[in-house]
């Protein structure tokens, strides 16, 4: 079969061919690829910035947001059946750990990551364990929602956490809509009845995050803390949602959080450096988000199949991964890029 | 003032003129009626149903579902000013009792009832605790959400409590689309994310669900729990709403609920009767609920000043009282009766 | 090896020679059995009481509360090997379903019973899933807590969804202190700040109760309800726990919960009858409980590592089997019968 | 009466002889002094780095850990009577804004802060809100508990959120054995069965903690870390209490924090300065901690009552305020020095 393979960090990808994955364990599964989401993290990889972390040996096929059809299973799976569309959580998870044990499989203690640590689905097929795999709806197909596998993930995740906690009247800050913030927006719509403030320094992402869900939204021009503030009665957000993470966002997001509310961080760069007097005397939380679980996706693909959550793509076939690559590289896509083999 | 009034058990309420009340204490608030739900409590009151129960002095003005404009306040008022727009609570509560200090006013130990026990909302002013004013948008008029104050508490207080276990993907069974259900299904429709499926006898009131946010609906034939069973892959609801309470409606709840559900009794009359050994086997939750807190309204009210919970209303002049409570016992109010001065 | 089997219903249990089970599977534990509670369900699977539900073919290995040693691992197990002491949760789970992947294991949609209705544990090896072995520290002997696998676990299981409820300065009523009670009482007293009230119809039961952690006790000869409700101030206690579920428990529990309390169901037999009114007007819940989960009975072993949980037992030797089904058929048994092989 | 007030910053406090308080609204309560605890906060107050913050008018009573006998209270007071033993929860709030009406009264937005911003217990009499009044056990006497009103209840509140996501087998890590570390041991030794580490600079507190509840001891010599970690199995504890928060603590506090983990700032000093990316790869939470509810401090009197929570005191009659202050100032004060008037 064809696979888009990183043959040397700071090389281009290579189409390999390869044999296709068999089944080998019970709880084995073969999914066929139909789509595979392009990540800025797949542009990280080739810059060996992941080469230590994830030690996998070169060459290996590379794509960890993945959906498909299920093209055969080990004699223990119950969960998906032959030819049952799916999308794969990017964690394969051991379900023996405590961390799984208790729903919390994001921290489990021995998991695989397809495309990062072992091969993921810039290919016609991928091998999978059952745990990975979550059935989406008939309306559904892979392509329309691979890129949700992993990042869209991580924003539901941040949102449900969010959502958890805000009640009618309550307000929630979303700092930056781009493409993290754009399905939190939706997601939070959807399942919360709080009053979504979007910030964000382009005017444009602000205008559409309005579209899909926020009751107001604000240009980051220097005064959006001042203007959070003011839309809040002085007080600030019960929850502030900060998709960014550097540039100043934390300082100005943990402003913008009201006495007792939380400040969930998502994007990353800068430090959070905040004095503890601040935190004790508003007595206020600070959540770090990572992706979501398992059951985390079967929700999102819940609100998917019901429209409530719709992702802008941008296809190509297989053949053509460099020039989505190139195009992601150079700020060309609208939306996410999708590999379609 | 005008007030309508009890003067005796099995007789008409009486149009009385009666000192208007005055601030005497420092958390005193005497409000302008704007509006005074008529409700069926009130036909039983009228019975001596409550006169017992109660233990209220005869004459005492009716109405238990109140809202208008502050019009004066005691020396230690902070949460309303005179000229406010508010609905108010149905118990004012002590504040000092362990319920009170956890959020729970409604379990408050030492709590009165206006319209119940002591001079309620069917006159021109009605004197009242500032721990019972919520302060209403501007865009909402008093006589549109009086009928809120207690019914439609009830209704979103149960939803509320249904809400946060419900997740994208669950299935919740509304029992009952009359008064309360049909606050409930747009509460549920504006909180969570869940499969709304609403079960009732009449097929009008099943239409008029769908239309206000029910995804499906079953007209109870006697084979409600089939149908249930069958939309929810054999498994029931993850929660069921039981607006009923009679007529069967809890047995067939508990049919309908998962393992490991909740099912949330609203309605009353008949009792709950079920072998332990179905409770433990399948882990069901069977949840008492009463009316709302003080927080619950001030939530409700934020859902209603974004149109997200709509009260059809029938409005009287408080001289055509008798009208009013004619019309509700013949059956001849569509939405909610509602005097107003 | 040895295996003591039900050959046939209403027949005693029989000695049989089988082979020793074999990992064939990549999650497949085998444990050499160090101690297997005798149960009165094995009583009842002899009186053919289990025989529709469980389905299991005949002849089988009974024994349902299993710890030993593990004998031999598949190739994924990852969460224990060779030669370490562990104690079997009673269901072999998928891990696979949306309750598994919740932490909510016990309510699997596709688990394995050993001893009802595969083979189990009165017998020298037994074959598992990984997913049910739970590793015990070094001061622990299979033989001293297999009995809290599964009569433990339940136990374990409703004293700690009390617990998650209770706070300091609150009341917990617990009906029944037999072999379930005195767990929970011992759990409670570990985990719970909450002043522990205990009801029991036999005074030596009271005083056993009184010595491993009960604040107070309650022989009940009727005057029970009256005595709790006079030891909680007339409020009755924030949770009842009920482990006897028949003779009139359920009603007089409901009696002696507090409003917006918890009443929890785990002994069975009556049915709960209360009218919808009653569970309205206080607010009341009634919750069923099943068998722990996984990670609870991880929680079970620290505390029984650290002598918070004790269970006294009588051996047998497992030739002597049919000594300890007599013995506990006919009341001999002080604690609980446990057969090591 | 005797008060011992604030005249001039900078200056000696003075006893005046002052008119004793009286009620004159209906949630007044005045309260006969037991016993005021003498904390390094009235040291900064005479230093005046509280002047601008508090507004307070000089002069003016100082003293804000507080109990004693209810000597008057007004109409509308129904938690308490005349005669009644009782401590004072720090804050007099408004019971009127969201944050009361949820129970968060800490939150409260119009809150009184006696012995900071008005007369406070450092006198024969005590004039309060029938909101701070709790009532005691027989078995307590105000002079014994007067040091829990304050820092007591920070500790409580502290360890009690910490405890509701700690359960059987899990670590918590607690730096700092002082004055309020030692409160927190006592807590969460009672109410919770996580094993307890504690880390101090001073070998003596570590050997008292263990004396008080504590199950393990590390002497901060700058290894700490790592032991907490080697104690741990490399994973961190699941919850860790900070009552220090400077010199190194937060940054060593979150270091020996597990993967999904809480870390809780109760003491304050130093900035929390820690990469986005360490929050979101290991998913954790830092946690900010005021003073306790209302509802915390009744439940700290229930474990005090149950000589869960005691307290060392060093005693002084009102007219030694001096001594005791110079005591204090000196480090001369075992446990917590008392005012008993």
């Amino acid at each position: 079969m064809k696979a888009v393979r990183v043959t040397g960090y700071h090389e281009k990808l290579q189409m390999d061919d390869v044999p296709v994955p068999e089944v080998t364990g019970p709880h084995d599964v073969v999914v066929r690829i139909g789509g595979a989401g392009v990540c800025r993290t797949d542009l990280h990889i080739l810059e060996g910035q992941w080469a230590e972390k994830s030690g996998v040996a070169l060459p290996y096929t590379i794509g960890h947001e993945n959906a498909g059809w299920v093209h055969a299973v080990g004699s223990a799976v119950t969960n998906v059946a032959e030819g049952d569309k799916v999308i794969l959580h990017p964690l394969a998870t051991c379900g023996l750990c405590r961390a799984c044990r208790a729903g919390d499989d994001v921290h489990c203690e021995n998991s695989a990551f397809p495309g990062i640590d072992s091969d993921g689905g810039y290919a016609e097929y991928l091998k999978t364990s059952a745990r990975s795999c979550v059935k989406i709806d008939d309306s559904l197909e892979p392509a329309g929602v691979a890129a949700l596998a992993d990042a869209g993930l991580t924003a539901y995740h941040a949102a449900a956490k969010a959502a958890a906690r805000l009640r009618a009247g309550d307000r929630c800050v979303i700092i930056g809509a781009g493409g993290l913030g754009h399905i939190g927006i939706q997601v939070l719509d959807a399942i919360s009845p709080a009053e979504l403030i979007v910030v964000d320094r382009n005017a444009d992402a602000v205008k559409l995050a309005l579209s899909i869900g926020a009751d107001s939204g604000i240009v980051a021009d220097g005064s959006q803390v001042d203007q959070v503030l003011e839309a809040t009665g002085g007080k600030g957000a019960e929850v502030v949602i900060d998709f960014v993470g550097e540039g100043g966002s934390t300082a100005q997001g943990l402003a913008m959080t009201r006495r007792a509310g939380d400040y969930l961080v998502v994007g990353y760069g800068e430090n959070v450096d905040v004095p503890t007097i601040d935190l004790i005397s508003a007595e206020i939380n600070i959540l770090g988000n990572l992706v979501g679980s398992y059951n985390d996706l079967v929700e999102l693909m819940a609100l998917a199949a019901r429209q409530k959550v719709v992702l802008h793509t941008q296809r190509y076939a297989l053949d053509d991964f460099q020039s989505a690559i190139d195009d992601l590289d150079g700020g060309r896509v609208r939306g996410r890029a999708i590999l379609v083999p």
